[in-house]
């Protein structure tokens, strides 16, 4: 029996990519996709998904988790606006319940391991550099993934300063090289995405993960044994 | 207190490497070098070295490491020379002694993270390939470290077919690329060196390791939790 | 005043990416777009474009092109599948009309470099190695690009033999890197597209330069001087 | 008959590896090595080489030219530290004396050809950055080469602002990437030496385009058709 799943958000850039990509999942079955006005509420009660991805705004998106599990279903988010607070409440939800919830801000499985073995590999190397390349249109940089990524690094002892260079150039979509340098031996853990389809297998993960899971994980790092 | 070493194979490729890198390591203190011909077994009597470096030929790799533990030293031997046998040996004598040694094929510390990243990410990308450079006159391919990190990889279920391409230019001393592929994302773990002191780093944790030792460890795999 | 033009095949791959792309050109409008079934003579008729882009089949590519000529316009042919005789012909009515017409097999700028500058280096360094990387989609291998580019390189002739290897991978669109190797150095050219959008400069370009044409010109390689 | 060579600094590092290096050439012969201290213009009337390799200091460099000409040899310098006033003096000597002479700050053929490719390549795309790699002892940054690769191609009009990232690791000898981007591309032009054997060939090839010059050539760009 496949697991059935509604796409709120389905005409944005991400939802629109998971919509065509979802039909290559034979253990998925898309059964109904929203867009900003319709009633999300109603739709899920109809149809009782097993799952709803949420691929809305950051803004949008406490209010979607809370609506998908009140109104029976199991939501996997995919954004990065939610507060502690907000992140406590779902918590919460989910464990009265007992029911699944994903909110993760980064479905890249490329991205998650290059961050945990640049967090190992930094206990064996004197230096580290990272640097991440992305589409001149990114606005922020560095981007969150180098943030993080030097974050997870920090902490392993002989590593101080970890420099990151950002590459903001047309024809590329997002690429991050994590470079370390030791004793004739560079060592380069490196994540190319060429487009957005590269985050659907860690998305297409969730909605496996979570029929099984009774509360709410944060981060598909979580998923990752 | 310094580890005192002794260095067997001094005049060698990587013994005369091995020479020169020691004196940048404030704990280590080498104290003497022994050459084809010498006694080893007399000059470890003399000097009571913690530990004796062997970077000597692999037909006298097996008789060296029983005459370093004869002489009361610590075996730390870089080569690939040992039968099944040869190995329970060595085995036996260092249990019987309570005495540490080492045998590492490969001293690279980034060959070793490689390997292990690489059988890790193998459960998580249903394609992968393996690119391996080396100089020109490197007469074997592929070279060992890719046919053991393919031997790593293939039982992590997704993964069938693993190619290994092999490219042999001058203007290259040794590097391996196992690049895997998902849908929209490569993912890359690189190791490249530029000489033989990519080896040191590896080679002196040995030294260090080596002394809370009590039995035999195969590989420097094993030293790096 | 800008080029008009019409699109032939719009709804294609190529011709949907062509379509899209132009809107970003202000010296380039759009007049018109015709796919399979339309009456291409007749919309030319029409519409007066100064430039026609067809992205149909190789098969009906010869005769679109007589199309065009013949309707009074000129055209810029994506495709592979001329014969020397269908080439000698169209170099005929060019020359008889004294029209501009380009057939371009690839309008990738950086693949036309990379094959330049490769066919330069050869001179210089005495190996080369081309590794293509493609989508594990694509059925030939090696890529006509590689095929081409050893063609170019082979008459420098310090240079024997020229491996190409051919990586299939997911999660890559397309990629060549000619990697030549010399004493204590590697010298690399590398061209990487992500998408289709990648032809799109060269093509844009074809349409400026027809404009002071009177001839057929094969290859956007004898556009870049 | 071969090429008679004396290599003045013989023992510093440039000077070293060139001793070894020019054994592989059969039309190059060493027939002396000077240092520190010895009366070059004596040797050079004693030895007659056809050719004078100087590897000394910037600062002895200008003199030493002067002596290898007035001693009847062709002077091939390998430095830096020439004012343009020493580079007339030299000029002129040159053309009286109708002698050839090769000052070259950088003998490393791909890292002439990078910079001639990518001088070409920016007439092409609407943008490029340089991301150059030097072992973390490297002082200044941005290394020359990128200074002057930035130099080169900035007369090309499309490319305004050319960011240059200079990355200092352990484990790097010296490497550039010269990275162009346009719509769905990118392009690259790399150049990476592990060791200063990469400087041997466009050494050598100075010692044989030397004789049959009659004037001073600065930069081996312009022995390099």
């Amino acid at each position: 029996m496949s697991i059935t799943v509604i796409i709120n958000g389905a005409n944005g850039k991400m939802g629109s990519v998971a919509v065509n990509a979802i039909a290559n999942e034979k253990d998925l079955q898309l059964i109904a996709k929203t867009t900003r006005g319709d009633d999300l509420f109603k739709i899920i009660k109809n149809h009782h998904p097993d799952v709803v991805i949420d691929f809305t705004e950051p803004n949008a998106a406490f209010k979607n988790t809370q609506i998908i599990i009140e109104a029976g279903s199991r939501p996997v988010i995919g954004t990065t606006g939610f507060t502690e607070k907000d992140i406590q409440g779902i918590e919460k939800i989910c464990k009265d319940e007992k029911r699944g919830a994903i909110i993760a801000p980064n479905f890249s499985i490329g991205a998650i391991l290059m961050m945990r073995y640049a967090q190992d590999a930094a206990k064996y190397f004197p230096t580290v550099e990272i640097i991440e390349y992305h589409h001149s249109t990114k606005k922020d940089k560095p981007s969150g993934t180098a943030k993080k990524t030097v974050e997870l690094m920090k902490d392993n002892v002989k590593i101080r300063d970890i420099p990151i260079h950002s590459v903001r150039l047309p024809g590329i979509f997002a690429e991050q090289q994590v470079i370390f340098g030791g004793l004739g031996e560079t060592f380069v853990i490196q994540d190319r995405a060429i487009d957005r389809s590269a985050m659907m297998p860690g998305l297409f993960l969730c909605c496996r993960k979570i029929m099984t899971l009774d509360r709410l994980v944060y981060g598909i790092e979580n998923l990752i044994s």
